[in-house]
C-alpha cells in the first residue's frame, strides 16, 4: 500500500517482547530521520488515534479477564483501523514516514497465540478489515530473560501483558522469530547491545531502505 | 444454537424500524411470558452485557462521524459478541427465554446499508465471529412516516440513528422485510394497531412456538 514510488511515505513498524526495547528505538529512529530533515510521523498500538486510544483504554484498563480472546481481537481490529484511517494513511499519503510502535505482527502474537490458538481468525479478520502491512518490520530481537528483566523493572499502569512470564515470552520470541523468517519486510535485529548501538544498526538499515 | 429440545431456552429478537414499537413490544411480551411463570431475561443491542455497553457509550455518545462505518461495524461486533457469551448463552444454557430488542438483522440493515453497502463485509464478520441467529424474531412492521413522527416525539440521548429521515427509513423497511422473506425464523407483525393489540399478536406466536 505504502512504498517509495510515486511521492508516497515509508511505512515502518517496531516489534519484539516486552523488554526488547523496541519503544525505545522507535524513539531514536523518529529522532535521526527528523534530524535528517524527514517528515517522520511516530505512532503507536494498541492505540494511536483519539478514538483508537479510547479503544485501549476500554481493552487494557480493565480487570484482565473481563474481554475474551474473541472480543479483544475485535475490540483491537477496531482499533487499528481507526488508527489506519486517521493516521497512518494521511500521514503516507502526504509523503511522511511512519514509525509505529507494534503494528499487526503483535496481534498475530499476543492474541493468535497466547490465549489459545486463533491464528487463524486473526488472519481472516486482517485480510477482510486491515488488508496492509509495514513496508519495512524491525523485530528487536532479545533473550525471553533479558527482556523480562527490563519489563520488570519498569513501573507502568498497563502491566497486564507483561505478566504473563517467561514461558511465554520464549513462545512468543519463537513466533516472532518465524513470522520474520517468513516474510521479506522483516529486518531482524539484534538488541542485547546498548541503545546507542543498537539504534546506529536500525538507522543504516532503514536509511538503505529510504535509498538515502 | 438454541432451541426447545433439550432442556435449552428460546431466544427472541425484535426488530423493526425506529418508531415501530419493538423495545415497548419486547418488554411486554417478557412481562406477560414471567407471569406465566417462564424464566425470562430482556435485553438489548447494542449492550445487554456491561462490557457491551461500554462499547455502546464508545459508539454513540461521540460525535457522529466520528467512527467510520466499518469502524462501528467492528465494534458493533466486539459488543455482540461480549453480549452473547456474557449474557446470552449463559441464559439459553439454563433454560431461560431470551427477548433482544435487535441483534445482528439491525447490524444487516444499519450497517450493511446505510452508509454505504457493506453487507458482505457484515455477513462474513457475522459467520465468522457471532455464527448463531436467534430461533425466533419478531420483525414489527410499519409504515416509514408512522414510525420517524413517533420517534421523533421521543427524547433520548442518542438520537444519531433517528436523525436519518424519511428515505432511509423507507430503505430499512424494504430490508428488513426483505430478510423476513428469506428466513423462517422471521413472524412479520403488523406495529400499526395499539400496543395491546399488537402485544396480543406477538404473544399468541410466542407462545405457539413455546409449545405452551
Amino acid at each position: 500500500m505504502a512504498g517509495l514510488a510515486g511521492g508516497t511515505g515509508l511505512f515502518i513498524s517496531f516489534e519484539g517482547i516486552d523488554g526488547s526495547g523496541k519503544s525505545t528505538q522507535a524513539r531514536l529512529l523518529a529522532d535521526s530521520l527528523r534530524a535528517a530533515g524527514r517528515d517522520v510521523v511516530l505512532t503507536r498500538e494498541p492505540g494511536g488515534s483519539p478514538g483508537a486510544e479510547d479503544i485501549r483504554r476500554l481493552v487494557l484498563e480493565g480487570d484482565p479477564d473481563r474481554w475474551s480472546a474473541e472480543t479483544e481481537l475485535l475490540l483491537f481490529t477496531a482499533a487499528r483501523r481507526d488508527h489506519l484511517e486517521k493516521t497512518i494513511r494521511p500521514a503516507l499519503d502526504r509523503g511522511a514516514v511512519v514509525i509505529t510502535d507494534r503494528f499487526a505482527d503483535s496481534t498475530r502474537m499476543y492474541q493468535g497465540i497466547s490465549r489459545g490458538d486463533l491464528r487463524g481468525m486473526v488472519d481472516q479478520l486482517h485480510a477482510m478489515m486491515i488488508g496492509m502491512e509495514p513496508d519495512l518490520t524491525f523485530l528487536i530481537d532479545i533473550a525471553p530473560e533479558v527482556g523480562l528483566a527490563r519489563a520488570l523493572g519498569r513501573n507502568t499502569a498497563e502491566q497486564r501483558f507483561e505478566d504473563m512470564g517467561l514461558a511465554l515470552q520464549t513462545q512468543m520470541r519463537t513466533g516472532f522469530l518465524a513470522l520474520a523468517a517468513g516474510a521479506p519486510r522483516f529486518c531482524v535485529i539484534d538488541g542485547a547491545g546498548a541503545p546507542g548501538a543498537v539504534a546506529a544498526d536500525v538507522l543504516a538499515r532503514a536509511l538503505a531502505r529510504l535509498g538515502a
